[in-house]
């Protein structure tokens, strides 16, 4: 089968991946689940991954097939698989996990202690078939549409998963910050739209993105090139902050923003990342507020988030490529160029 | 009324604080309680706001009377009093709140919006007399010495607030690192003691403190001078992690441990403070902890550590001083030299 | 000035209250406001007083002017009140707190140790002027007209409380049972969409009050008389189970069916009340379901409903009848005539 | 090899099991894992079985083994077991759960959809062997003794399962109300103590149980054949009531206390079954208590428990018996003979 791989880091997109021949992939135990690929999402993780950027944090042998939020039809099961069966559709969460230690025993899936990460440390989706697990697998509602859902197996969890915490820190006339209304943030306000009765606003240098957020159930936009996002805060907040801030950008500027925006004992959630954190230790605790690092949702968040989508509350726009239009669209990601969530389609 | 009053801020901590013959507070609202103090506890912050470390953050009207760690007697009510009258002994929590504000209405009392603070934005209880609220006042149980007791209007329900919040996050098996065994520390420790079934693993460069660490039912201690902490919590840990780290020293170094030492979903707890948080986004990302700050203990809280103490669950090392040797007791904890909590006694 | 006052109960509601000229009330505290009354919300509850019904559980002096639900505009305020002015827009929470007690530092406003409750224990808003205090009133929004949100002041909250409560237990995907579309059952179900991605079910024995949850939003509605609805809930969770419902009723019949729709783990919250529990401990232990009772909703929890009626996300059907018609309005209530909620505009 | 059967429900204790010559059982599935047990312990439940009180509620298909609270040494695993192999020690989780379905993914084991409960659905362990799974085995620290630590495998966790439940509302300061000290409830209690720093106050009618409640550390012991128990909970809370209930009787009686003696916002639990609640939805609405179904423990928490024994905080007294004397053991038990808890040695 085709598999699009990567055989050693570089910086240049235009040669990341190469689309190769290889053996397709063969249930070995009893849990395993084969996949045929209709729709895999690039993600800018993918591009970080091509650059390096991840061989310091995980086991990564090369060459290995990227690709981590997938979705597709199954084609094949191992002997003890009961929760699908060949010809089901299915999400693929993109960590497979072991389900006996003890993170997986408390239902926090994202810390197993025996993971393999779909397209980070273990072959992905950008191939015509994907090898995962029982638990690592969502059967779709009728008429969901495999390429159409796929990059909620990362980019929605994510996103999904941060709101979720957020949620919690919010009660009706709160207000909630949105720092980037791109792939991850657009669905993370809609979560908070759908799951909160907070005012909601919408931070991004990006008049189109401003406009999305608008269209999306913000309350308020902020241009932080133009406006002082820590006086709009203030004024719309009445000087107390805002309850709840989720930082989709994670840039040096974004999180400098925490001590003056955050209200007291609220949260300054880390979902992007790329920039560095550096605050006095005075200023938390003068403002009683958190930096709070968001990883992956974990499997049973991305069966909430599956219930979003099967009653039409969360819109994600994508656009669809083939599978050797993978570098073309990593280059394009690197300049912006992608409209909406690019989903590869094998 | 004598009363020890900081008049221009200073470096030099031999001659900080002037002892001035002052008017006696008078009770001029309906709520009014005045104290004649017989514990005010020094602090590390009055050290600091001797220095003027603090001028940037609050209105500070000098000349100003310092102590925000008080405990005494009744002495006089406003007309609306019902809670104490003349007699009682009580301790006062530092905070003066208005009670009509939503923070106030909320419980979360430490975030009210028309507050005075003891000792840093209004006359403390370094005198013979304070003047505070009816709801800044807790009756003490039948036997209490408010000497005694006093530093825990401050120190200790710092220290109490973020235990509290750490044993949420605390189950038995789990393990939750001290970082500084000192005035708050030690209190913090003893708190995660009473209230969790939690391992705990005491920090400090001091060998002294690290044995008070024992005495106070530490499971582990570590020296980080001879011992790389991570490795060590690594190894009481199976490479887990901390669920719950309390930082009380919140220098550069203690900060820096977070990704190394915090369990994926744990936090990082800053109480003390002097140094900077400085970490890449993704390294929160990546360990999904956060960087947790902790105020200064609510009202409520104050009363369940009083009930802590009433029950002597909670030790606390003290030494009296005249209310003419502030000076003294300020340089000599500037240099390590005071053994336990120094309190005056006016 | 007028007030409409219960002299002695009774179950003949065409002759329950009075309307008596009094003295009009006058502030003799610091924190005293008195309120023009120009709605006052009638209320089951209301009739229940006047049958004597709550006599047993509170201190009752008659002859009191009865009305928990109130707005209008302030008239007189002690010396130190900051809160509001004459002349200010606001609705009264029915809960005049002593701000002092520990569940008032709690912020669990409605455990006050040391209340009065306008029109049950103390005299109320069916007359011209209202005595009340700082701490139970909270200014309106621009544009709010105090007649129509009067009735939130006790039916509003009571049901948002209970909603709040339910949100912390729904994941998108789970289903919320409400059980009653009357006037609080409205607002709860309401909320309930307002707040958490819930699928919600509406049972009710009233075809109108079904076709009003349909418009508010309900998912699925159900006919007890003609469905069974153990069986229906059943179906629409595949079997799981509702993971909160919310009895607005409290009926023999509603409380019964906990067993049978309750998820494990779930709550069935009591609002309503009238019938009995009557249920073996071993159906709790075997469903780990919980019987959750509701009161009334604390003040911050008002202050919240008054930012969802701000953002129009709550509406509430009212009538607005003279003061003289307090008995015909007992009356028609009664008797199930009473179209939305009846307000009584002094 | 030797199991102690029920071939047909009977309230005759002294033959209700029969010891039959029946197949060793054979890992069939690739996670099966066959425990040699080594201690059972005997429960009230079993005796309940016997009586056929069971039979409305699970699947019971006759004759089965029965013994839910195991421990032992793994003697055969199946291909991919990774957890455990021969040779170790284990406790046995009584269900047997799937690892896939939704609330298993959560983490909430007990509402596993595709379980099996040992001894109660399927062969228990009054037998030389035992065939359970991978996701119920625990392994044991090192020095525990099997037969000693077994009845926390039903017993232990669900006393536990209910304190921690009720530690989450526990501030110093409130009291927790433990009714009945028997099997369940010293273990209960305990756990109490060791995360909590709630006063605790035991309930029982037996001289000896208060005794026993009086040394593991009860602050006040209350005989209800001789004293009020709402009285002296008014008393010792000065009104408030008890913040917590754990009701490890569930008798008609010990339901009824709740509305006097559950404070505002508390909790009564109901762990023991036999008898009704039966109250006015009223009480539950004035006092806004709920009555809490709890189940039995779920696998991370017998984990917890586990750890909570290894630091020796709960002592659990037990009385060793052979496998041909379980119609004994059940006879006096039915008698209240059993001198603690009562552990089959096959
Ligand atoms: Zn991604
Ligand atoms: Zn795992
Ligand atoms: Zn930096
Ligand atoms: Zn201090
Ligand atoms: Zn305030
Ligand atoms: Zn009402
Ligand atoms: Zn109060
Ligand atoms: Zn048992
Ligand atoms: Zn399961
Ligand atoms: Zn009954």
């Amino acid at each position: 089968m085709r598999a699009a791989r990567l055989h050693e880091y570089t910086d240049d997109m235009t040669q990341g991946l190469s689309i190769d021949e290889i053996e397709k992939p063969q249930v070995t135990r009893s849990d395993g689940v084969v996949v045929a690929v209709e729709g895999a999402g690039w993600c800018q993780t993918d591009n970080h991954i091509i650059e390096g950027m991840w061989e310091q944090y995980v086991p990564q042998p090369l060459p290995m097939t990227l690709g981590h939020e997938n979705a597709g039809t199954v084609i094949e099961t191992g002997e003890e698989v009961g929760l699908v069966e060949e010809g089901d559709q299915v999400i693929c969460h993109p960590v497979q996990t072991c389900g006996t230690c003890r993170p997986c025993r408390q239902g926090e899936t994202m810390y197993c202690e025996n993971d393999a990460f779909n397209g980070l440390t273990t072959d992905g989706g950008f191939a015509d078939e994907l090898l995962t697990s029982e638990r690592a697998v969502i059967p779709l509602p009728d008429g969901v549409d495999p390429a159409d859902i796929a990059p909620h197996a990362d980019a929605g969890i994510t996103a999904y998963h941060a709101a979720k915490k957020a949620v919690d820190g919010l009660n009706p006339g709160d207000a909630a910050v949105v720092i980037g209304i791109g792939g991850l943030g657009h669905i993370g306000l809609q979560c908070l739209n759908e799951m909160s009765a907070a005012d909601l606003v919408a931070v991004d240098i990006k008049e189109s993105a401003r406009q999305l957020a608008d269209d999306l159930g913000a309350h308020y936009t902020i241009d932080p090139q133009s406006e002082d996002v820590a006086d709009v805060v203030s004024d719309i907040t009445d000087g107390v902050g805002a309850a709840q801030v989720l930082d989709f950008v994670g840039a040096d500027e974004t999180t400098a923003l925490a001590p003056d925006i955050c209200a007291a004992g609220g949260d300054h959630h880390i979902i992007g990342y790329g920039g560095h954190i550096h605050e006095p230790a005075q200023a938390l605790v003068n403002g009683e507020f958190a930096f709070q690092g968001n990883i992956v949702g974990r499997y049973a968040e991305l069966q909430e988030l599956v219930a979003l989508v099967e009653r039409e509350a969360v819109d994600l726009h994508t656009t669809r490529y083939d599978l050797d239009a993978v570098n073309e669209v990593a280059e394009k990601l690197e300049h912006g160029e992608i409209d909406g969530r690019a989903v590869i389609t094998p």
